[in-house]
C-alpha cells in the first residue's frame, strides 16, 4: 500500500490555453508538448496512514495539500488516509511549471498505492484532473493531448506521437524571473474564455497548428515545428494580449532574449523560442548548437538549463 | 500659385490597423486620434515650376519625392510642373510618424497653390490618399476617422469630436529606440490582413471601441478613455503577433515603460499607455501628472517629450 513515482516536466510546443470544461480541466485547444529528462517529481503515496498528511520539497503545505487530498479523492472517493511525500529535483525558480510532474506522478503513485492497476491513458485522464498539463506528463519524448469531444472528458488525454530518442532536441530553459507571477495560469486562461474578442480564433486555428507540427516531429523538420511553435506562442500571448483586462506575463528580458533567438537564426543556428504563462524562454534546438546558444542568451538570464526529450512516468 | 501649410502630427487612441482598399488607403476599422501641438511639418508648394522639385528637411530626397508628385498628381492629373519644399520641426527619432502632419500639410498647401479652395472634409479625403492617418492631421484636437462603406473611399474621412482645448490632457512620447523598423506599418498592416487569424475579430470589434473611447472623451474621463485605449492597442499587437510570419516592434525597453505606467496606476496616477508600428511608447495623462511620469520612465528613454493637444491644419 505504499509506491514512489517518478515523472518529468514538459514543455508545450503547440499551446494548451483555455478550457471548455473547468472542472474537469477539458481544453479549448489540442496541444503537443516534449517531456523533459533532467527535472523529475518523485512523489511516495502511503495508500492507509493515522491522518491526511503531505509533504512537499520538505514543507507541509495547507494550500497544495488541499489539492493534493482532492486529488486522492478522485482516485478513491472511499479512501483512507494517507500520506503523500513529494520533492521536485529542480527549484521551482527553474522557470518550469511543476504541476505537470507533480500531478502526473501523484497519479502513478497514488493509483499504485491503492492496487488499481490502471494504463497509461487511464493515467493521463486522471492527472489531467490535478492539472491539465499533467495529462502529458506521463509519456516521455513527444506527446499530443487531444482535446476529446465527450462531456465527461473520457476522451480527453495524451498519448506519444514519437519516442523520447526520436531526435536528438535539446530544450534551452531561460529564466529570467523568478518573482511570483501576478495572475495564476488557471485563472488568466478563464478570464481569456470570457473576453478575449480572439479567443475563438485561437480555438479554431489551433487543429492546423496541430497537423503542421506532428508532421514536423515526424520528420525531423526544426524549420518547420519552431515556425508553428512560435506562431502558436504568439496566438497564445496574442489572446492574453486582448484579454480584458489585458494578460502580459513578458518583462523586458523575455523580449531581448526573442530578439537574440531572431539574431542567430540569422546567422543560420536553427532555433526557436517559446514561452509559457511567465515572463522565461524556453528555446528548442539541436543538440550541436545547445552551447553556442546558450552563451549568446546567458546576459539577460538569472540562470539557463540545457535539457533534453525525457522518459515516461515509472514507478521506481 | 504658391502656399504654404503647417500640419500637426497625431497619436491614435483607439488604433488604425488594417487596410479594406490598399490604393486608396480605406481603412478595415474606424480610429480615433487626439493631434499633437508642439510638433509640425511645414511645407510650401509652388504650383509651376521649371521642372518637379522636392525638399525634404533640407535634403533631396528621390523615394519621398516619388511619394509626393504622385500625390499631386491626385491634386490634378493636369498639373504644371511644382516645387515642394517641407520639414518637420521635430527629429525623425522623436518618435512620431511623420507621414500624417506631412501629407496633411501638402494636400492643404497643394490644394491652395493650385488655387482649389477645398473644405476641411475634402482636404481630410485627399490627405488620406497620401497616408491613412493622415486623414486625421487635418483637425486638431479629439478627431475621428471613419471607415465609410463606400468603394470609391468618398466617405471615409475625418472629423473632430471635441476641440483641441476640451481637455488638459498631455501626451508623453517616450522614443526607446531610434533605429529603422525592420517592416514598414504599411506592408506589415497589409500581412496583418492576409495572414492574421486574429484580424477579423480585430475589425468585428473596432466600432465598440469607438463608441466607448468617444463617450470618455466627451465626458472627460480618463480612466475610461485610457482602459479602452490599452485595450485597442493590445489587440492591434496581438492581431500582429498571430501574423505570419510574425511583427513584434516592441522593444525589451517598451515592456520596461508599459511596467512603469501600470506601477504608476497602482500608486494613484492616472496615465495609459498606447503604442504604433515601432518600439516608443506613448503615454496618456493628465497635464498636472505629467512631470512625475515623465520623471519616472525617463531612465528608459532615449529622450522623452511632453505634447498637449494641437490645432488643425491650416495655411500660414
Amino acid at each position: 500500500m505504499k509506491a514512489t513515482a517518478i515523472a518529468h516536466p514538459n514543455i508545450a510546443v503547440i499551446k494548451y490555453w483555455g478550457k471548455r470544461d473547468i472542472p474537469l480541466n477539458l481544453p479549448s485547444v489540442p496541444s503537443i508538448s516534449v517531456t523533459l529528462s533532467q527535472f523529475f517529481t518523485e512523489t511516495t503515496v502511503e495508500w492507509g496512514s493515522s491522518k491526511d498528511q503531505c509533504t512537499l520539497n520538505g514543507e507541509e503545505s495547507s494550500d497544495a495539500a488541499r489539492k493534493v487530498f482532492q486529488f486522492l479523492d478522485r482516485v478513491d472517493a472511499d479512501r483512507p488516509y494517507c500520506r503523500v511525500v513529494s520533492r521536485n529535483n529542480f527549484p521551482t525558480a527553474a522557470g518550469l511549471a511543476s504541476s505537470a510532474s507533480a500531478f502526473a506522478a501523484l497519479a502513478l503513485a497514488a493509483s499504485s498505492a491503492a492496487n488499481k492497476n490502471l494504463s497509461p491513458r487511464e493515467l493521463s485522464l486522471l492527472a489531467r484532473q490535478g492539472s491539465g498539463s499533467a495529462a502529458r506528463s506521463i509519456w516521455g519524448g513527444w506527446v499530443q493531448w487531444q482535446k476529446g469531444i465527450n462531456s465527461d472528458g473520457s476522451d480527453s488525454y495524451a498519448f506519444p506521437i514519437a519516442p523520447q530518442d526520436h531526435w536528438d532536441i535539446r530544450i534551452i530553459v531561460a529564466v529570467v524571473s523568478d518573482q511570483k507571477k501576478k495572475i495564476s495560469s488557471r485563472k488568466a486562461m478563464n478570464l481569456s474564455a470570457e473576453t478575449s474578442p480572439f479567443f475563438q480564433a485561437w480555438c479554431d486555428t489551433a487543429e492546423e497548428d496541430i497537423r503542421i507540427a506532428k508532421e514536423a516531429i515526424q520528420n525531423k523538420n526544426l524549420n518547420q515545428l519552431g515556425r508553428q511553435m512560435e506562431h502558436s506562442t504568439m496566438k497564445m500571448f496574442g489572446t492574453m494580449f486582448a484579454t480584458q483586462p489585458s494578460i502580459r506575463y513578458w518583462k523586458s528580458d523575455t523580449l531581448s532574449i526573442l530578439d537574440k533567438v531572431e539574431t542567430l537564426r540569422e546567422t543560420g543556428i536553427d532555433c526557436w523560442a517559446t514561452m509559457d504563462a511567465g515572463p522565461n524562454v524556453k528555446i528548442l534546438c539541436l543538440a550541436k548548437d545547445a552551447e553556442k546558444i546558450q552563451t549568446a542568451i546567458d546576459e539577460n538570464c538569472i540562470v539557463s538549463h540545457v535539457l533534453s526529450a525525457g522518459s515516461d512516468a515509472r514507478i521506481i
